[in-house]
This record gives structure tokens, sequence and C-alpha cells, in this order.
């Protein structure tokens, strides 16, 4: 078998080393974007004079000094309201998110616990019967710990995710007054704070609780890998509240201020009159960045736990390999180190002079990332893996080469940029597709909504493949382990991919805070240059998360079929086909709740906001303020209240299915909802980026053939609209709300296995 | 093991004549149908005057005698008109299909032959190696023939629909000058003929094949079988083309129509002067009875094959238990003679004499022939089998009693209604689910559509738990036999489901004449509200055709995975995998090209409508007419050419994946496509159907809710018109011809399965 180079120690260094860089870089990019200051001193009547704003050069082309005092007055003000009603939300919902943790945190410790009735003796291991374990009892306290651990650290990623966002935005609106390059650089570094923040702190508390476990678990690695998957569920579950609750939130107030601002009263987006306008602004931080973060950092923590969980019953753990083992975690620490280069690219060594440079700087950094990664890789494996291992195989131990593991965790790597290009294909209006949907919006909405339905169904054919060939390469090479791995490849420039990803929601906030503080068209006009640029990355940024979410959830479902005790998933027999039925169809039971849960949602903010334009006089002509502080609460209630059912039936389904059925039919619905949520999480996103972009297409008229479409208020621009307004709930609330429900499912089913595989299956036991 | 009461040679006797007291049945519906005359000869100025055409009261009410010369001269016009295009229509694609059809004869002949390298000699069985069966060079051959008599049987079948329904509509609309109680007669009586006609003819053909092959298989029932599943496999290629282009024709005329006319000019529906009237009519029958009519008959056809394949290696085929062996065909014969008594209730026992009373007797129906069924199934299952018998389960024999059997004939039966009545209660404007969509049209058309795909979504939930519940009942009792008999137990009332089926289109039509024809709004009023009924009657039958497409393609689906010599489909191996991911691609795929060629189809006819209201002087006054043939000539050519992609998509899927990539990925795809294509058609067909009956509420105005949402013309409406046009290919190409994607791909599979068994999975066996 032979032995790595790098040895245990090297290992137990590298590792927290690269964590702290990125925490430590992470920081930098905080100060440097700190530097631009929202206190109006510089020209404040009294205020101390000493501080230039971040300024070296005198703002000729834009405000006088009377009025830039009034605008940063203002940009402050309209800053500090988003941020404290992101906050009071996301306050709001870790409440009830906090009560749910803890009746969870019981449900883990007395099912795990029951497995072998509360006894606190050692027992034999579950797949090595020769050796002694430690009880079902400390895996159930353990799983517990780590449980929270997860779930605390992805609240965390959220919070703070949005806590710079919101820091942000205002500080990107005033530098876009002084070129599309400054505020590209404060928005993208704002975007890698979060980015490397959250993939150094996954990384660096998941190695923390590994060494603490350690210390009580000694060599029994099967136990301790076995309760450091709760760490998934942890993060994962929290995802599920972020993505859902955040994806209402941001729906209701974006639908329902569109429905009445731009449909109904003709005023423009973020217009300072519209009174859901702030509602609108919050949602972008609490779903698009609290939610997106911590449903990408459940992602890497589970595709972790699932590679960790099987590599400690393959050769690693049998042997007590700790630098092969930690296999997982040095490539998440490489990938730090690759993107913090990759971000320089960004920052550093280009400078962004244009608007139509922004496009190209944000795909480069996915290629530059990629193909630096692919070397990255190259050198973790030979220096950290011995050159033959064994790997975990349902039941037999399989002998995988290192080349072999390169290529598992390459594969999930370059497929994931090819989901990335392909969704930016069917969702950026410099192509086709995208210019097909706005063609049609020609004779009207109907037509648009058939050619943007139609396009997100085509748009999953190649992603589709490209996870059927990751799968298919890294399932032969190295079982379920090799999947895993390739799910991590996928995340391993997550720091990057989350840079990119938040970059977009800032800029759009940025462009909202233009309009609101009443700043010159020509300052919009850049912050819509970088807002639109972020469409498409966002889109990508959900492609990767699907992708890498597929993946996953294949891996956790092979982990848990091996903790469950089956040795095979056959179809063909009653009990795991009609799991699988019922598992596709679970995805469409989830969508269908969270859609009529942002339309009635929207539905409460247009009557509110109908009211305060009927009843407030003024408004309309800006006397008078409309109640924003309303519509956030309308917005905040709603999402709550909403988000609980689908939160149910994604927690609740595989207890019961386990329970009830076992862990046969809980198999068929893993894999059901897996390969059924896929594609519909595809399609939705991809449809909703299709609908977004057509309809700016039209507005921004860059082409002979898009302004024969508009202007804006043409028949064909309101046909654009309605699409647009349809596809916000698909693209950022069902659509990748998904995600996490096969992930949630398969991670949730994994931890409960030794409850279901002693417990489980109790209809069929009465009745079979 | 005892043996059935019924003699082989009672058996022999039984089915034909049930089968032809159907067909007589028929002609006898079709006799009194045709007594309504459509030759204005009783006011003719010289022409006879002995028929008093059909009526034997005066018609007091409506027109007066001058005007009804005028008016049936007129209705006769049109209906020709109507009977031309479609019957050009089909005579069009036939030409196509018949290509199809010969090239895919030869290819059936030549894999199949090269099973053995064409050799005429004997060899071992497949299944008992101690016996010798007839060469693969016969099964190649007999195969080609029963594929070719499915192929001629399902055309015939649904020309015939279409013959019929061109021929009721006209006499549907003169009987509405009479009273809504005669127009339901005729238009019942008319879709009787076609459901009576279409259940004993498959059933007599099937039977006639089955002896004459007999001639000369003699005692080798597993070669015998074998090649009769071509019949399903003939069936259902034609039910593609039939579903898939006459789904295109008749949205892209529907659309187009919609667009112009009643969006744009503001014309009612079916007014004259809209160029694409025709063929909107046109379409009804082509896609709404021809499509639906070769649908059903396809699963039909498959259900019995798949049932006769798995029992030739049952006891029944192993001791040539010949009734036993034709226990399929015993429950078709009784539906037949059920169905014939459920009929009279409908048109002999009770009378229809007001609106209201349309759709309560058209469910009745639906239970009547359901609860007649269950006992009928009983005498069946008690007379035809003996008490106890063995079928096949995956390479052993389980021991099946007879009222197992009838158990699970009888979760189908039921199983089907279910989903039936769920299916009423989410398109039916009388449930609060269509009214919250209508509801929600107050916001506009995107809120319509998010409500409206939500409802989609959430109406999967019971259809597919009654899938599973039967599926599990029957699997668990007889393996893929009792899947094979559920589905046809759903389909045993099939003569009445489709009578009820075809009445819609043909009221439907019956309304287009009256609105063409210039006749009184009192009779449109009466065509209208025997529609009404008709759309929720279509769901329904939507419904059963999903539901029994599920069963059958999971029967077939295990007869391959038997045939292809796989004992198990393990989701975890990468083969299966990879497969399932794919294979719950399909749908969307197809999805995605059905829906994009009804797009662009309906864009083509909106330019020639638009043009021609633009080019041809005094065509809104009525002065001239419109050029309706080039209309009908847009969507003929626009359908034929598109059916041509996603034909070959579901044709060559399997092929391709079988010859390169072997049975087990195969098999995955299988498994993958039914799961996901079942929740996709469901939620497709509900979905459109809400938004149609939604527009509906508000045109009625039948309640104050429905009042404040209308009337014609307001905003809600508008927004309510344009989701119903995107409803159109949803609910009647894109959902309805999933059933046939999933269909044929498992009944493909079956047929070719000796051949992949020996050849298949080329790719893995060079690289593996």
């Amino acid at each position: 078998m032979g032995a790595a180079l790098l040895s245990e120690l090297a290992t137990e260094i590298v590792v927290p080393v690269c964590a702290v860089i990125g925490i430590a870089f992470s920081l930098l990019q905080w100060v440097l974007v700190s530097r631009v200051s929202v206190t109006p001193d510089r020209h404040g009547s009294g205020a101390a004079n000493n501080n230039n704003n971040g300024y070296d050069e005198y703002l000729i082309e834009e405000e006088d000094a009377v009025s830039e005092r009034a605008v940063i007055t203002k940009c402050a003000e309209i800053q500090s309201a988003i941020s404290e009603g992101a906050t009071s939300f996301l306050f709001t919902e870790y409440q009830y998110v906090g009560i749910f943790m803890i009746i969870f945190a019981i449900v883990i410790f007395l099912f795990l616990g029951s497995v072998e009735g509360f006894s606190t003796k050692s027992q034999p291991c579950t797949y090595d019967k020769q050796r002694m374990c430690k009880p079902a009892l400390a895996t159930a306290l353990f799983s517990t710990i780590s449980f929270l651990l997860g779930a605390i650290t992805s609240l965390l990623s959220g919070f703070l995710g949005m806590k710079i966002a919101t820091y942000a935005n205002a500080r990107t609106t005033l530098q876009a007054r002084k070129g599309v390059g400054r505020a590209f650089i404060t928005a993208f570094r704002s975007g890698a704070v979060m980015g490397f923040l959250l993939a150094a702190n996954g990384l660096l508390v998941l190695y923390i609780a590994i060494n603490v476990f350690k210390l009580y678990y000694g060599d029994d690695w099967e136990g301790l890998f076995e309760s450091i998957t709760g760490y998934g569920l942890g993060g994962s579950s929290m995802a599920l509240f972020g993505r859902v609750g955040g994806g209402i939130y941001t729906k209701a107030a974006d639908v329902g201020a569109d429905l009445v601002g731009k449909v109904e009263r003709n005023i423009p987006e973020d217009d300072p009159r519209n009174p859901a306008v702030i509602a609108d602004n919050v949602g972008d931080n609490v779903g698009d960045i609290a939610g997106m973060g911590s449903d990408l950092f459940g992602s890497y923590a589970e595709s972790s736990c699932a590679a960790l969980v099987v590599a400690s019953i393959s050769s690693f753990g049998i042997n007590h390999d700790f630098t092969g083992m930690l296999y997982p975690l040095l490539i998440s620490s490489m990938g730090i180190l690759i993107c913090l280069i990759t971000t320089l690219f960004a920052t550093d060594f280009f400078e962004i002079k244009a608007v139509k440079e922004i496009e190209p700087a944000l795909k480069r950094q996915l290629i530059i990332s990629t193909v630096l990664m692919t070397v990255g890789i190259a050198a973790v494996t030979w220096t950290g893996l011995p050159s033959s291992f064994t790997i975990y195989n349902f039941g037999t131990q399989k002998v995988v080469k290192n080349w072999q593991l390169f290529l598992c965790v390459a594969v999930g790597l370059w497929a994931g940029l090819i989901i990335g290009f392909v969704t930016e294909y069917y969702t950026s209006n410099a192509y086709s597709p995208v210019q097909d949907v706005a063609d049609s919006c020609r004779t009207g909405a109907a037509t648009n909504v058939i050619f943007g339905l139609a396009l997100g169904y085509k748009s999953v054919i190649i992603p589709i493949f490209a996870i059927a060939v990751s799968i298919f390469v890294s399932f032969t090479f190295a079982a379920m382990y090799g999947i895993a791995v390739a799910a991590l490849g996928m995340l391993s420039t997550i720091a990057t991919g989350l840079a990119i990803d938040a970059y977009g929601p800032i800029s759009d906030n940025a462009g909202g805070i233009a309009e609101m503080a009443g700043m010159s068209p020509r300052v919009r006009e850049r912050t819509d240059a970088l807002d639109a640029a972020g469409n498409t990355t966002a889109a990508i940024g959900k492609g990767f998360a699907i992708g890498s979410a597929a993946l996953v959830s294949l891996a956790l479902f092979g982990a848990f079929v091996s903790r469950a005790s089956i040795s095979t998933v056959d179809v063909l027999t009653p009990k795991v086909i009609i799991g699988l039925l019922v598992g596709a169809m679970l995805p469409y039971w989830f969508s269908a709740m969270t859609m009529k849960s942002v339309g009635s949602a929207a539905l409460k903010m247009v009557e509110e906001v109908r009211r305060q334009f009927n009843t407030i006089p003024g408004i309309m002509d800006g006397r008078s303020k409309p109640d924003y502080a309303t519509c956030v609460k309308i917005s905040t209630d709603a999402s709550i209240k909403e988000m609980l059912p689908p939160g149910a039936l994604v927690m609740l389904t595989p207890l019961i299915v386990g329970s009830l059925f076992g862990v046969e039919t809980l198999s068929g619905v893993l894999a059901g909802s897996l390969v059924s949520g896929v594609q519909i999480a595809i399609s939705a996103s991809n449809t909703g980026g299709a609908w977004d972009n057509a309809k700016k297409y039209i507005e921004a008229g860059a082409s002979d053939h898009a302004r024969s479409l508009g202007p804006k208020g043409s028949d064909p621009h309101k046909a654009a609209v309605i699409g647009d307004t349809i596809g916000d709930p698909l693209k950022d609330t069902s659509g990748p709300s998904l995600n996490i429900l096969i992930k949630l499912m398969a991670v949730e089913s994994l931890v409960f296995a030794p409850f279901f595989a002693a417990h489980g299956g109790f209809l069929f036991k009465i009745f079979g």
C-alpha cells in the first residue's frame, strides 16, 4: 500500500494554517472595503474633516459638494435601514430555528441513543465485528454535538455574509460615482470576504471537531466519523430554513413591489416612493446572500462528511492513516490557497476600465480557479495519498490508485465548470436562447412563458450528462468515496464561487441605493452594469450549487446504504419502486408549497402597497414617505410562517419513511427525489434567469433586435416583465431550495441510519 | 393447482363473441347518431320532403323555416370543411408514419433475426433450457408482423374515431336546438361509437393474432407471446406520432387563433372571421380524438402484451392452461359487456333535462362502470383462473391465489377512479383550487401562472400515492404479472372512458359550428355547457391515461428485465444510476421539444392570421371570407415537421442505450423516465386544465366571486386568458405525450430485449 509523503504531523499543521490564512485574507479584504466611508464628514458642516472619505481624486463628473453631503447621508440612512431589516429578520428566523435545533438535537440523541437501548458498554464495531467500538450512546451524544456545531457554523456563515453585504452595498454605490472599476472592486472584495470566511470557517470547525472528538474516540475511527456526519446535518438543516425562509422573504417583497410599482403605478424599480422597496433590498441580503451561503456551506460540510465516513471504513480508517483520512480536508485547504491567488487576478493583477470587461473578468475567475485547482488537486493527491489503498464498496474493499482518485476529484471540478458555462449560455442575453425568449414576447406573455419553460427544460440536458459522466467515472474508480470527492472537487473553489455569487446581490443593492438616494442616472447605469453581470454569475452559482448537491446526495445516499446494512437497492422490488415513485414526487410537493407561499405572501404585500398608495396622501409626488417598516414586517411574518410546512416535509419524510417503511423504501425515496429534484432545480433556476435577462435585454436595447422589442413600457416589454415576475419564485425560492431537499434528506437518513437499521420498517414488520 | 371453471373451448368462444358484441353495439350507436340528418331537405326548395330530419317535434324556440335551411346548409359546409382538413392531415401524417413503419419493421426483423445469426434451426428455450423452442428468426418475423398489426389497428382506431367525431359534431349542434338532453345524447353516443369500436377491435385483432400465430408456434408459448409483444410496440409507436403530431397541430392552431383573434382583435372564440378557426376545430379532432384514441389503444395493447408475456413463462404457459393464459383478454371482454350496460344508464335509463345534470351524468358513468366492473372482475377471476397457480418472478416461480389476482385487478380499477376524482377536484371550477387560481388573476398574469404551476405540482401528490399503493399491492401479490393486470383493471372500462373523453371535443366542435353558422346564442349556450363538462372529463381521461401508462410501463419494464436475463436493477451501481439520472431527464428534453414546437408553429400561425386580417379587405366586417385552407396547411406542415425530432428521441433512445451501454443502463433509463415522466405529465395536464377552467369560471360569472373577477375583457379575465394559452401545450401536447414516452421506451426495450441480451452494451464491452 505504501505511505503518503505528507506525515500526520504535517497534515495536522497544514489544514489549520490554510484555514487561518483564509480567515486572515478575508479580514484583509474587509479592511480594504471599510476604507470607503459612509459618514459625510468631508464636507460636513461641523464634523471632523481629516478623513478624505477614501477618495484620492476629485469627483468631477458627479454631484457637487452640497448635494454630495446629502447623498452620503441618504446612502448611510438607506444602508442602515436595509441592515436593520435584514438583522431583524434573521434574528426572528433564528428564534424559530433555535427552537427547532433544540428539539431536533433531542430527537437525534434519543433516536440514536435507543439503538443499543442507551447502554454505556462498548459494543462490537458495525463493520469490523472483531473489534470493540464505543457505545451507540456516545455516537448519539457526539452526533448531537456535531449537529449543533454544524448548525451554529451555518447560521454564523449566513449572518456574517449578510452583515458584510449590507456593509458593502452603500460603499459600492459611492464608489460607482468614481468609476465602474472601483465599484466592481468594492463589490467583489465584499463577496470575497464572505467566500473566504465561509470556506475557512467551515474547514476550521470541522478540523477542530475531529481532533477534539478523537480525544474520546481514540482508535475507534468508525464511531468518530459516524458522529461527525451530524455536522453535515446541522449545516444543511439550517440551510433549509435559510434558503426557504430567505427565498420566500425576498420574492414576496420583490414580486409584491413589482406588481404594484412597475405594473400598476408605472414607477421604476427601487423607486423610494414604493413602500416595499426596503423590504425588496433586505430580501436580496437574506435570500441571495445568507441563503446561498448556508446552502453552499451545507454542501461543503456534507460532502466532507460523506467522504470521511466512507474513508473511516476503508484502508485509511482501518490502518489509521490520518493524512489519507483527512484527504477531503486537504483538498479544501488547497482550495483556499488557490482561490486566494485567483482573487488577486480580479482585484490586483487586472483593472476593470469599462462596463463590458466585467462579465469576462468574472468568468475568468472561474476558469483560472479551475485550471489552478487541477494542479492543486494533483499536488494534494500525490503528497497526501499512498499510491494504492482500498475503499469500502458495499461490503467489499476495492483497490484504488492515487491517480484514479485524482481523476475523481478533477472530473467533479471540471463538470462544475461545464455546468457553469452551460448555465451561462442559457441565461445570458448574449446568446440566442434568451434572445429567442425575448423575441417571443412580441406575441405576448403567453408565448414568452411557453418559450421560457421550454428553455429551462432544454437547459437540463448537458448538465445532466456532465453529472452523469462525473458519477460514472468517480463511481467506477472509487465507489461512493469517489463520488464524495468529486463533489468536493466541484466545491473546492467555493471561496471564489461564493465571492462571485455574493457580488451579484451587493451590486443589486448598490443600484437600489443609488436610485433611492436620488443619485445621478449615470451612477445607476454603472451599478446596473455590475448587476447584469451578477445575474449571470448568480445563475452559474446556482448551477454549481445544484450540481454539487446531486453528487453530495448520491455520496450520502451510498454511505447511508452502507451504514443501513443493505447491499443492493433493487428497483424491481415493491418496497424500492414505490419509494422511487414517491421520492420523485416530493420535489413537486415541495415546490407547490414554496411557490404558493411566495404567491400568497406577494398578494399580502400587494395589498399593503396598494393600501399605502391609496391612503397616504402625497406618496406619489414624494411629499410624504411611505411606511417601509410595515412591508418589512409583512415579508418577515409571511416567510417565517410559510417556511414551516416545507421544512417539516423535508425533515420528517426520512424519519417517517425510515421508521415506518424501512431502509429499502427510504433508499427508493432518496434515489427518486435525487433524480427528479435535480431536473426541476436546474430547469426552474434557468427558466427564471432567462426571463430576467430577456427583460433586461429588451430594456438595455443594445442591438437592433432588442430595440425592435422595446422600449420600456412597450407591449413586448410588459410581456417580458410578466415572465420575470413568474421566474422570481422559480429561480430564487423553489428551484434552489430543492438542492437542500435532496441533500438534507440524504444526510438525515445517514445520521439516523443506525436507528433505522435497528428499529426501522415498523409497518412492514407488523403486516409483513 | 386445480383447473379453471371456464374450459378452453368456452374461452375461445367468449372472447370473440364479446368483441363482436362490442362492435355491433358501436354500429348501433352510429345508426342512432346518423338519424340526425345534415341535409336541408325538409324545407328544401326542390329536394325530397319525406325525411323529417330526425325531429319528432317542432322547433318552436329556435330559427324559423327560412333561416333553418341556411343554418343546416352552413353546418353541413363547416362540418365537411373540418372533416376534409382532418382527413387530409391524417393522410399526410400516415404517409410519414407509413415510411417510418416500414423502416422500423425492417429494423425489428434485422435486430431480432441477428440474435441467433438468422439461423432457422430450433434452439433451447430462453427460460426452460430443457425444451426446444422455435428459432429467433421466427420470433423476428412474427414480432414484425404483430408490430405491423398493432400499428395498423392503432391507425385505424384513430382514423375511425376522427371520422365519427367529424360526423357527429354538426349533428350535435343541430340537436342542441331541440334541447340540451338531445345534444348530450348525440355527442355521447358518438363518443361511445369510438370507445366500443376501439376496445372491441383491439381485443379482436389481438385474439385472432394469438390464434393464428399458435398455428405455427404450437406448444412454444414462450416464443408465441414474445412475438405478440410487437403488437404493443406497433400500437404505441403510432400513438406517439398521433399524440405528438396531433397535439402540435391542435395547439398551434388554438394558440395562434387565440393570440390574434381573442387578444389582439377582440373577437370571440370560433368566430368565422378568424382565418385559423377551421384549423382550430380540425385540431380538436386530430389531437384530442385521434391522438387520445391511439394513446389509450396503445396502453391497452401493451398491458395485455406485458401480462401475456409474463403469463407464458408462469404456470399458465408451462402447463398450457389456455383459459388462464387468456385471463387478460377475458378481463377486457367482460369490460366491454360492463361498459355496454353502463352506457345505457347515460342514454336510455336516465334523461338529461338541464345543463347542471350533464357533469353528474358523466361522473356517474365512471362510478357505475367501476362498481359493476368490480363484480365483473370477480366473476372472470373465479371462473377463468384455477384457485392457485404460479407467476414468474425474476427467476423464481411465486405461488399466487386467485383472490390475490382479483385484488390486483381491482386495486388498479379503483386507483383509476381515485385518480379521476382527484383530477376533477383540481381542474373543475366547482372547487377551491381552480377558484383560487382564478382569484389570483386579480393581480395579473404572473400570479395566475405562479398559482397555476403550484396547483399542478400539488395535484401530483394523491395520484402518485394511489399509483404507489396499486404497485405495492399488485407487485407484492403477483410480481410483474400483478402490475400488468392492475393496469388492465384500470383500462378495463376503456370503452366508457373513451366515450366520455371523445364526447368533449365533439361538443367543443359543436359549439364552434354553432358560432360559425351564426346560430342563436342560446344554441351556443347549450353547447358551451356540454363543453364545460367535457373539459373536466377530458382531464379525468388524461388522469386515467397517465395512471395506466405508469402501471403499464412498470409491467413492461419488469418483463424486459426478465427477458434481458438480469436479476436485479441495483441503483447503487454506476451503470444503473447514470441511466436513472439521464432517464429522469428525458421527459424534460422531450417536453422542451414539444413545447417549443407548439410555440414556433403558433408564431407561424399568428403571422398568417395577422397577414390575412391586414391584407384581405372586409374580413373583419364579414364581407369577405378568410383563407382557412392556408391556416390548415400551416398547422399540418408544422406538426409533421415538428413531430419528427421528439419522435426520434423516444424511438432511438432505447436502441442506442441498449446497444451501446447495455441492459443495466437501459433499465436505469426506463425507471428514471417512468418516475420522472409521470409527475410532469400529471402536473402539466392539471395545470393546463385548471387555467382553462379558471378562465371559464370568470367568463361564466356564476357566483359573486366569479362576477367580481369578470366580465370578459376585464383585467383579471385577460390574465386568465394568458394562463389558458400557456396551458394549451402543457395539457394537450407535452403532458399527454409523456404517457407515450414512458410506455413506448419500455415496450421497445422489451421487444428488443433478446437483441440487447445477446449483443448489447457494445461500448462497455470495448472499454470495460
